[in-house]
């Protein structure tokens, strides 16, 4: 087995863990998390979106919780940036980092947003230009890249042509990710394996999620893919893994526990993203979904 | 990615998986268990543990069970044999292969035995001669071959000693098992070609716990050390993955869909298994503790 000695995390709790929370989460709580993070060692963190109320009311203090956090040198903080005035607020609030979007299924994105997946990479041509101009760094996340609710399996060709229209608007990072968790470890492999034929693999991050339970196997396989970034939300934040709909993002202390047992640093501290889990879970009132962070915390207990 | 192209699953829910449960299960339930893991297709079944009602009041029914089961022609039933009172009693009720088993961990051994390793196999010399003049298949099973809740670190050398000895005995297979769900891919990978540099590789099986989420990740990399037997238990069944004491059997569902979406036959049916897993789950009023079998039927419902 060979694999990566260093990884990167991308801690996508604060954003993509918390939006689909029904009940407000206050803004002083979203902050703490982010700077509890950043300081349990986290080198990038998507701490807000800056997407429409109407559309995620949990992110309506996308400006507050930007400003409101202490930032930490080194750290790249992320937002989400649907659109142009979505990068206007990521920009004016200062995001090191704004983030777009497209699913590599065509049936995902008519569902979704009502325009095919080209269409709706088109609308991100003004974003990416004018967040080139501004200095900071462009990421693409690719949605339902291993699978999709509505038309099943993903072709890699589909996903290919995604990666290299993202890789046109200049990105400098690109997620492939599997927004339902139906992927296992051969296709992950082989989607990766082509995806780095065309995109240096260093700019390539896998973003996956536990629903069916396979997230780590999936991070073995991207590792041996020569995969080093990877996306997980603390405590599995993003949705309660029982409830339908539910997102399930692979738990950072799962995926910290794994790669730091596997000899590669990331340079995150296990202990402190354990009682943050723990921490972030009692105050949404959500069991913790890290089975690490369960486990640890049992253990401690007895 | 290299990985043979099948795999025997060995269900080891209606031993492994009950056996701590405090509330006796009715010997018609665990009856219909093991017949409907048969009917799902479960090429090999821990189906009873002889040992005795003294230390395991669950499996005070071994014999009943053994005899009240439907044999089908080809599955291969297995009982748990920890001295030879109990593998006259496996022999008397048609045992097809009986378990014999030992630590490589010192500490482990001495903390539950009160003896060391090589004392804990001498006691199985009669037993292994037994069962060999039997003409019945001999298993043994290697605990805490990935990390000790005393001692922590197991060398692997203490695990290869203890594989040749069972080797010695005359066994027909040997389960290096991770009783403690602490391992990690690259050292299950590495455990697993030393293992298989002094017995074949067709004679060794993973025994993997999801305490710390690690089982199917474990599963990949001993996939890739050419290991085709692997040990499951529907449901998840084995303990509370949240409780101490916790055991968190990696669930047979989790396997089967990560296995068949690798294109890896395994002979068996998720969907039934689905099933299966969800209906012993109420008998014994636990929550499904498989990601596959809870994310399938939330699907269903929905």
């Amino acid at each position: 087995m060979d694999f990566p000695k260093k990884v990167t995390i991308v801690e996508v709790g604060p954003r993509d863990g918390l939006q689909n929370e029904k009940e407000f989460v206050p803004t002083a709580t979203k902050i703490e998390l982010v700077n509890r993070l950043v300081d349990a060692g986290a080198p990038k963190i998507e701490a807000a979106s800056f997407v429409s109320p109407k559309w995620v009311p949990q992110m309506a203090d996308a400006a507050e919780v930007m400003q409101g956090i202490e930032r930490k040198s080194g750290v790249v903080y992320a937002a989400l940036t649907p659109n142009v005035r979505g990068l206007e607020g990521a920009l004016a609030n200062g995001a090191d980092e704004v983030v777009i979007f497209g699913a590599a299924s065509e049936a995902f994105s008519q569902k979704n947003i009502n325009c095919s997946i080209a269409e709706s990479i088109e609308r991100f041509v003004d974003v990416a230009r004018l967040a080139k101009e501004a200095g900071v760094l462009l990421r693409a996340s690719i949605s339902t890249s291993f699978g999709c609710p509505y038309q099943g399996e993903v072709p890699i060709e589909s996903v290919l042509d995604v990666v290299k229209r993202m890789q046109d608007l200049g990105c400098d990072e690109i997620d492939i990710a599997d927004t339902i968790g139906v992927g296992t470890a051969a296709q992950v492999y082989e989607v990766m394996s082509r995806v780095t034929d065309i995109v240096a693999k260093e700019k390539i991050a896998g973003h996956f999620h536990d629903t069916y339970g396979q997230a780590l196997a999936n991070i073995v396989a991207s590792l041996q893919a020569g995969i080093s970034i990877y996306h997980s939300s603390v405590a599995g934040l993003g949705g309660c893994p029982y409830a339908k709909g539910a997102t399930g993002n692979v738990a950072t202390e799962d995926v910290l526990y794994m790669l730091h047992g596997m000899g590669i640093e990331t340079g995150m501290d296990l202990d402190k993203t354990v009682q943050i889990g723990q921490w972030i879970s009692d105050q949404i009132g959500r069991q913790n979904a890290s089975r690490v962070g369960r486990a640890l915390i049992a253990k401690c207990a007895a």
